[in-house]
């Protein structure tokens, strides 16, 4: 077995926007096991927005803790057990973990310090490809299932608003409502995506939120209002969401990708007051807080993938070398649906 | 009988804030009373922050529509049948309505366009000042229960924080979570007021919310964080509630009198991704659509005037001229309690 493992590690801070040149490759040589530990060959990368916040100096009151330069960096990721110290675990296993961002990782199949959704799983992947534990069928999946069917408790006759639908949980959210029966209104970023939308997806209505004032592009996409708002970019959608819903409307917060990479966030909506005016509710959440809704939404989501009524995407970059580019790519709307990054 | 009457109207639309000279106040004959319609002298007018929304050119999405030039205002009043068309009210009933900003009214008992919550309603004041079923034992007292037992699902074991602490609503909310066993922080505008939350509310904490940053404030108040925020006031209270709300924290949002007499909104919060990193919820609502609730609220809130552990005060002004002001000095934090104009 390979005795050296490669990680990216924050080799400077940003600024401003981020670029590759912000990482650099550590190599260091993998230890002995630990009792209960499992080493993992990371075969896929979950490329995920929220990574963007942690590596700013100050992370976001209630937020997970910045990476320091020269720290591994740690995100989502699904390899094959390799070794394994833990009676759980078997050579030849697939498994999702936290410890991605490397070509192999020593995990403790407890859970250590990054227990929770993040700890050691082992997938039964019934004939689906395996990255797809890491979006419709993981994470990006159980973040789309939640958000609708607990936060926003959408009901067929509801006009929803999907933005960032071309995205990993956008698109299954998407997807998911206008399954349900609902109405869907859906944003992404350029025309491209719009068309994969309104033809892959079968949204009712679709939109580049370049293209005007997104207010008035929610206005026209639905001029008697929305009844609910599935937010992923958060600044002037959010802005959007609470001029446009109606009395009684819910928004879910499960991100907000605009104000991500840039040095310090911009101003928030002024017109907060339609909260009261219109008794609004609003609820930010976690995937990860909601594990008991995963069996319920890896049938239905599986079943609608196996049947081919609900289509994925993948933006895929290969070896480690390339998951920065993948990260500066997907903060920058130039991926489509789950951004990943092969291992070989 | 009288068969004149006087009623308070828009002179000019304010462009800044507010002052009495932007009222005036029209006479004209009392008409015969149609089918079903009741003739109320009106014996005490609530003044409430939100009418002020009304005397903007444009209100917010959602809201009710602006009050014209020269219309007459509407607002909650309490009174005494004078005459009755209707076979549900007698001559000498104690009634609130909305129709109020005037001397006399003449109400349609089915509740004609004002209905709802400002459907004409007799009252069985039980020993009560009448006044009380304009503030603790109504409009004001339903607000601070449905607020903190149906949108914010208040514990015993809650960090309260209540803004406008001192105010109508403010003084029950504060109240009701200290009675139901909750720790509460109150902030007001000025000293006499905190003195006020502190001995006569009995709140566990509470400060001038010009003596600092708020955010600051709210911290030193509650080193662990808060549950839940109580908002009547929007601006940089709704900041520092963000900021200072613990992971699954709730906020309540029935009025943002910090914006209503400014001619445009400020800008909102920057801090809106805490709504994601911690899972907050947030919702606005108004009292009216909980009127079920209304029993529970009068049956708890009574108990505890009846039997002194719950204090009540109030800011009375004497004759229709004097509304104005009193609507002026709420505004800008000079009145105390519930504000009320009474009338000969």
């Amino acid at each position: 077995m390979t005795t050296m493992n490669r990680i990216l590690c924050l080799a400077t801070r940003p600024d401003k926007s981020l670029s590759p040149e912000h990482f650099t490759i550590l190599e260091e040589k993998i230890g002995p096991l630990g009792p209960d530990d499992v080493l993992v060959r990371n075969t896929w990368l979950s490329i995920d927005p929220s990574v963007r916040l942690r590596l700013h100096a100050v992370t976001p009151n209630g937020y997970l803790p910045p990476f320091e330069v020269g720290e591994p960096l740690v995100g989502l990721a699904l390899g094959v057990v390799v070794e394994s110290r833990s009676s759980r675990f078997s050579p030849g296993d697939t498994v999702t973990h936290m410890y991605g961002y490397r070509d192999c990782a020593v995990v403790p199949a407890g859970g250590g310090g990054l227990g929770g959704a993040g700890s050691l799983t082992k997938i039964e992947t019934d004939g689906f490809a395996p990255q797809w534990f890491l979006g419709p069928l993981g994470s990006s999946g159980l973040t789309a299932y939640v958000g609708l069917v607990e936060i926003i408790g959408l009901q067929p006759a509801d006009v929803l608003w999907v933005s960032a639908a071309a995205g990993a949980v956008g698109s299954i959210a998407a997807q998911l409502a206008v399954l349900r029966g609902s109405t869907v209104i859906a944003s992404a970023g350029n025309q491209d995506k719009v068309d994969y939308l309104r033809d892959g997806l079968g949204v009712h209505s679709a939109f580049d939120y370049h293209s005007g004032d997104v207010t008035t592009l929610v206005a026209d996409a639905a001029p008697d209002g929305i009844d609910a708002y599935f937010d992923n970019v958060g600044g002037d959608h959010f802005d959007a969401a609470l001029a446009n819903l109606r009395t009684g409307g819910r928004i879910a917060m499960c991100g907000a990708i605009s104000g991500y990479d840039v040095a310090a966030p911009g101003p928030g909506p002024s017109n907060t007051f339609q909260i009261t005016a219109k008794s609004l509710s609003i609820r930010g959440f976690r995937a990860g807080s909601f594990a008991h809704l995963y069996d319920a939404m890896r049938f239905e989501v599986g079943t609608h993938l196996s049947d081919g009524s609900m289509v994925h995407r993948e933006s895929v970059y290969e070896e480690l070398e390339q998951a920065p580019t993948a990260l500066v790519d997907l903060l920058n709307g130039r991926t489509t649906g789950k951004t990943l990054c092969r291992l070989a």
